[in-house]
């Protein structure tokens, strides 16, 4: 206890999690899953890990469905001819070749055009212009990101030669969010794209005077599968058991990912140099994992939980920052009764940081889904997302975003959590999956 | 003095004005000097105008230089290879068609450019990293748009391939401020190109770790003399004197010309149909000016001031409205000692607007300079540009940045204006001016 307190001390003290972020979203910049730059993350990283002191640092490699954009353009064409800004959703197909020229008809919601009759779209370029509510739990994503996974079905079973969408983001500024689309099996593959929040006004506000056509012209490429890896370093323990913090290196190719997840790159390296620093060791080995190709489908994540499948009862439990920078407010669980009681404790040494006691059915966090699928406790050390969702997979997701103290208050919370987690014989998994893995 | 307060009241109902800005930043979008874009806000202006009751609408032409861009990339090739940010200013020529490479020097100022030698930058990519303050009443803007109009004179001359300029603006977004750039006869031209913020901050922290070298790609084309235009409308009076309302039809490329200077259109067009629903006749001629070609050298100012030169005389005052849509909170004026009474007066009926009195050495706005500098009276009905500065002559300058309360106590201040000096006998022309003059 007395060390945790020690830990959140020197936090707050320390900017190596800050450098951190600075120096990867400088010296390396986007980092496309399986792209060259994400490979240079890679190396960033193991130098960074080795130089800071980690132990047992490591690339676990696996192949990657390569995607790039190499090219995109959309315009009204009449009745007021104008270009929009858009991007490509990572995965599209491209438009043919010489870019295609429909009529727009727009629906208010995803759930709008899943209701809409299977014909009469054929030649139509499909807009779905639904907004996203800012909340501070950035719980309007789930609702929001629907349209971005499965408009491009719907839209292609319905004769629509393309698929644009409202951002999924909650900023007013002429960035369109990119993030991962999807196909079906046995539906055509049709070209998706996302307007910025004033080019899906402008679109919105043209339709209202009468019809709309537009052009589209999307080019993509691909490398087949290319490489990608999860990097793991250590602070070693005692016993064969580890507690693991994570974020994930890859990020979209618009920005530089910072607050997606540079910020968390940062903090959990930050929040275990700040325990290296103390010459402690833990009981329980500190496992930090940087994840590859996270924006594409959770690729690392998948990875990981496969090769360690066996290894996953000695996971105690596992925290994931992919947030942004934004201070955590609350911490919330996902554990037995005696963890419980450990949460209690954790949420007492937090209580100074302005850490509140949240509920017991944590997420983690989105490379954490396929461990906890698998039985590992997960906490999740909730930020403030208010914001997040205005850079969220945007060309503005860049390092002048990132707020020191926020970041030093992050790596505090995460230095404690792995500290205290690290040093325990308490069981965190819920009684009931215990039952089951056994 | 009654009528003028019945006008304010009216102005804060309506919501033309605001329309007015939605239909021209919609309709039209986009508006550089001498495009279509343009000759087709000028056909929406006119029909505008008489649909809203202005008499003698009519369209004063000129030739413009054209110039538009086609394509610009800028990449950081080593040591750490990203793309870059940027817009080629306006004018600017472009690169070589393959493009250029080259290393990069940084000044922290444009003055700092000025001093250093002569010699030793050839084939050098000189970055000029001058900030921008943010104020209230613009006052950064003069000093730090120096370095846009004549960095391309001073590098040349030292023998650099390009020049880039970290954005004249407020905002830390990755959206590049284009602008006017310019050259020197005798001096060889060479490429401009402003770097939005971020990417300014991110080639600074790039260039403290090392040399930095990128590559530069900017196409542009010139079409040659075009057709541009100034629109008229008017509320006749009984003399044969005019007080001037203006604001400029043109705009960049970029956004749709929201804040620069869609809310100037509405604003004054608005003002006018304030006092045209009144049925009431003022004693001088209210004249709204819709310059074109503002943004790429008032040219529309100066064919303004060329061809009306003999009648300047019986210009009684002018205002324009081109700082955004901030509110406005202060009466700037260049009166003789009988205007400055008049003022008084104008102040005080303006109060409950929340404008107080300014100083009397008023600049009027950019289109009124060729006229204020042949005597013309002007005011500055001066708004808050705290904001400004972040959208100004970027893709971001769109509607949804737009305040229709705002907007409204706008079009009542300029219907106050304009109605109190179009119905005095008062001589606004400073004494000095008035001798040089007769």
């Amino acid at each position: 206890m007395i060390q945790s307190q020690k830990l959140i001390e020197e936090s707050l003290k320390t900017d190596a999690a800050y450098n951190l972020i600075e120096s990867l979203t400088t010296e390396i910049g986007p980092r496309l899953a399986g792209s060259k730059q994400e490979e240079r993350a890679r190396a960033w990283a193991v130098k960074k890990m080795k130089k800071l002191g980690f132990k047992n640092v490591r690339v676990e490699n696996f192949k990657v469905n390569h995607w790039e954009r190499i090219f995109e353009e959309a315009k009204i064409l009449s009745p007021n001819p104008q270009k929009l800004r858009l991007t490509a959703l990572g995965g599209s197909v491209g438009t043919p070749t010489k870019g295609i020229t429909g009529k727009v008809v727009s629906f208010k919601s995803f759930k709008a055009l899943e209701k809409a009759p299977l014909k009469g779209f054929k030649n139509k370029i499909i807009f779905i212009d639904e907004p996203m509510t800012r909340t501070k739990d950035g719980s309007g994503y789930s609702i929001a990101v629907v349209k971005r996974r499965r408009a491009t079905i719907e839209s292609s079973k319905r004769g629509a030669l393309a698929v644009l969408i409202r951002s999924v983001g909650t900023d007013s500024h002429r960035f369109p969010h990119t993030g991962q689309t999807g196909y079906k099996k046995g539906v055509k593959k049709i070209p998706i794209a996302a307007l910025s929040a004033p080019d899906a006004d402008q679109l919105k506000r043209s339709l209202s005077k009468g019809s709309v056509k537009i052009f589209l012209q999307i080019k993509v490429r691909s490398n087949g599968q290319l490489e990608s890896g999860n990097i793991i370093g250590e602070i070693p323990g005692q016993t064969n058991k580890v507690v693991i913090a994570g974020a994930h290196l890859d990020s979209w190719d618009l920005g530089t990912g910072a607050v997606d997840d540079g910020a968390g790159v940062g903090i959990v390296m930050g929040a275990a140099k700040v325990i290296i620093d103390q010459n402690v060791k833990p009981k329980h080995t500190i496992r930090i994992i940087l994840f590859g190709s996270e924006e594409v489908g959770l690729i690392g994540a998948k990875a990981y939980a496969q090769k360690h499948k066996s290894d996953l009862k000695n996971h105690l439990v596992a925290a994931e920052s992919d947030f942004g920078a934004g201070e955590i407010w609350k911490l919330e669980t996902s554990f037995s009764k005696e963890g419980l009681i450990m949460a209690k404790t954790l949420v007492s040494i937090l209580k100074p940081l302005g850490i509140e006691r949240g509920n017991n059915e944590a997420y983690g966090g989105p490379d954490l889904i396929p461990m906890r699928d698998l039985g590992v406790p997960v906490v999740t050390l909730k930020q403030n997302g208010w914001d997040y969702f205005d850079l969220h997979h945007t060309e503005d997701d860049t390092f002048d975003k990132i707020k020191p103290e926020s970041v030093a208050q992050n790596v505090a919370a995460y230095s404690a959590f792995l500290w205290m987690s690290s040093n325990t014989d308490v069981d965190f998994r819920k009684e009931k999956l215990r039952a089951q893995q056994n």
